[in-house]
């Protein structure tokens, strides 16, 4: 699937770079600095790794704009990681939709599926379900009864939307996700739980991902949401009501319980947790295996459970680390401070000690 | 599904509640007191919504049998959770099983499927297994050989039971769930770990429920067990010989490692971790990601990891909040004492000052 | 599936055991020491459980090559869990492939499937796959495009193999397992999270078994790697970039963040985090729900979050459960030294209290 090659004249074009070499140059593909050979273009994003750009034995470099010589022809761009997204796509483009529905899948009379949508091997699709323009079913993909999938969506093989869920434009659902199942609702009655009718949905907005095998939960009432431009990593879990903002990263193994709510461009690290019914603000963001309950304010950096403020939650873990001597000079000032009043002639025993 | 609509006299006949209002208006819907508009009943359980259902639109409301005057007419309860949920099975009721085998399942000549069992699009049904009465399998389902499971069950898209996994009455499992993996268990021989053949089964009783990508592994030898009306969330883990007493709730992403017991009424919030051979106690509550090992007594409520009984982990955790200010302070002690002892002649640098 | 029976005789020379006892006698199976009845065979592994083996009704044991006398014949064994695997493959023996391509089965033409592998019903195969000798792919399996996968190997229902991945000879891969979905890159280009498009694959080497909704995401460029006789269990993530040396474990709910290095031999307990670019050498062992960063030296033990030494992190965690009576020791040491300083005519408030 991938382009035979590209002059480095037609890249500099392509990418609106400066060219530092020979524009006639040919290169076959894009490979990371230690494994590129003389055949491919590599890249110099971070420059922690200017050592490794120094060594490489890449036919060809993309770099800032400015910045080290580089071994090799050079693309210079002035947004160098926007570039290098651009630059792969060149070489690996979007196979595109070869629409038709698969002579094995399984399709109810009175689902709508576009004409120029692809419906893969013994994928379903429900009564009432609406597959829009150029969306890519893979093989296995269930599709519930009254779902609606927006424009350009790829859903990967075994992925599940059960009854009505939503799905926006541009949304990518990997393998293995479950949109729409019960949230987790019960309610005691003297002997046994009662299960708590789940009757929402879930909306998923414009230009989302969801990660492989990651569980989005259908609300009590109303909808659980994602908001537009969010991307979830795998095996997350959302609960049912919660609503995520815009422009979220969600990492993977992260929990969100029910009816949480995260505001624009919150960045959950992996395996954090939200308890239910807390709020986090705008811009916040939780370190790796936060544990974060009631409300977070805006812009904040979290870290630890209980999640506190960052530079707090650092002071905290290097005090820690000190805990066991703190016992120590503890005890050994007590001890001190008792032999001192001994010889001053107060009364002994008169601290707390109870180590 | 939702059926057209119900007059408040009939729901407080259905409901057995106290109407305060007009008994001939309609409503035909259930909201939350949010999003409630006049044609649609909501309902004020927590008494801490009650500004909210106050200002709320709603058309009637249900409600404890005492409490505040709502905004319009009152179905009074005496147990208003219980009654809310028989509320909104009224308006969504459980569509009945269209019995019948779906034309694209695949189903072995030695599978015994009860006539009144639906068996939904491209679901498999291996050899020897028995699908009980009213049982719906949906699409992409997958029963191993040897599986039973019992009436009134119903399995959503995409679950697997591999062989001999055997599921009681009116259980429901959601997509993605995987009962009867091999459990992890391998033996290192010097050169490799070997696995230990993982020959038991795994036993679901009556009314449990388990979530979206949930997994529960087959035992060693023996059984793994999941009693009565236990309720488990997604992406919980539970390790082969596991034990699960009866009405525990498992939170999303709970792991319960090999061989761990839990008695009755067990609750462990999400992302809870319980090593393996552990015993919790009837009525454990662990909070969100505790990590519990060994044995935990009956009735006890544990936080944090190391768990430990939640009266005392809340201190230690509003302690370590004081730690870098208590540093400051046993250093400030420690200068001052020194301070003091030269005045006094002592010889000095007596403290286990290693900080 | 289970041969009828064997006598110890038998057993004794299959499995190079000393027999103490009846070689004529029969047993039918293997079970626990407390499960076991008088025509089954049970064992003594952990010498822990010396008092159930008294008590057990077996009617015959395995048991190391010295030990007490157990109450039934006896076979001694000098490796006596490798024993007891041999001992339970011999009543459960692996079931041989019966070769063919299921007729619901969809395989693509240009799919190589070797005559001898078995493709189960509605299992998918795209184009160009390449299925090895015996190879069995249970129903509902997805293999994508240009997927390789070596001889005897294992895949169970619903295990998804995106386009792309390569997986070697005697791999076990369980259900609702996902490999090779898209790693977690994107770049804000300062509205949105653009997509780092994920060209790079997975390969899994040898002998590997990998649990049932388990992730493991494809490269960015190059691939993501599990070599050779490495388990993982259950729920894991391992994402893009990962490599994961030869016979490691990785316990239920592991999360190993894009371009870790673990070495050889390291174990992860459950729910372990292991944040991106952090190297562990050789023989790292990390207790449940570690949190890792950086690198951590070969043949260390490490625990808690941030993982530490696991000596050192006992230390701490055993100070922390005395901290509520620290603050409470510093708060005497305080007064009292205000006091003695009082007396000797020091002036007052020289502390740094501030709690």
């Amino acid at each position: 699937m991938a382009r035979a090659g590209f002059t480095l004249g037609e890249l500099a074009k392509l990418l609106q770079a400066q060219l530092e070499g020979d524009p006639g140059r040919v290169v076959t593909g894009v490979a990371p600095l230690e494994a590129a050979g003389p055949e491919q273009i590599s890249f110099l994003i971070d420059p922690r790794y200017r050592d490794a750009a120094l060594a490489s034995r890449a036919g060809a470099f993309l770099a800032p704009a400015s910045g080290v010589d580089l071994p090799g022809p050079t693309l210079r761009c002035s947004t160098p990681q926007q570039a290098l997204i651009d630059l792969v796509l060149l070489f690996h483009p979007r196979t595109p939709v070869r629409p038709g529905v698969d002579r094995t899948a399984v399709v109810a009379a009175s689902a709508r599926v576009d004409p120029t949508a692809a419906v893969g091997p013994l994928a379903v699709v429900e009564d009432r379900a609406v597959i829009g323009p150029r969306v890519r079913l893979h093989a296995h993909v269930y599709v519930g009864p009254d779902v609606e999938i927006g424009e350009d969506c790829t859903l990967y093989p075994h992925v599940t939307l059960r009854d009505g869920v939503r799905v926006g434009r541009r949304v990518v659902i990997h393998s293995g996700a479950v949109l729409g199942a019960d949230g987790f609702g019960f309610a005691f009655d003297g002997s046994a739980h009662r299960k708590v009718p789940q009757v929402g949905g879930v909306l998923i907005e414009d230009d989302v991902e969801i990660g492989a095998n990651t569980t989005i939960d259908r609300a009590t009432f109303g909808d659980t949401i994602v908001r537009r431009g969010t991307k979830i990593d795998n095996l997350v879990q959302i609960g049912h009501n919660v609503e995520i903002g815009e422009h979220c990263l969600l990492v993977a193994q992260v929990g969100v319980s029910g009816s949480s709510r995260l505001g624009r461009g919150v960045v959950l690290a992996g395996q954090v947790g939200v308890v239910d019914h807390a709020t986090l603000g705008d811009g916040v963001v939780a370190g790796a295996q936060a544990g974060i309950r009631g409300t977070v304010e805006a812009g904040t950096r979290v870290l630890g459970t209980p999640a506190r403020a960052a530079a707090r939650a650092r002071r905290i873990m290097v005090a820690e680390a000190r805990l066991p001597e703190l016992l120590q000079r503890v005890r050994a000032l007590e001890q001190r401070l008792e032999k001192l009043a001994a010889r001053f002639g107060e009364e002994p025993g008169g601290s707390a000690e109870r180590g």
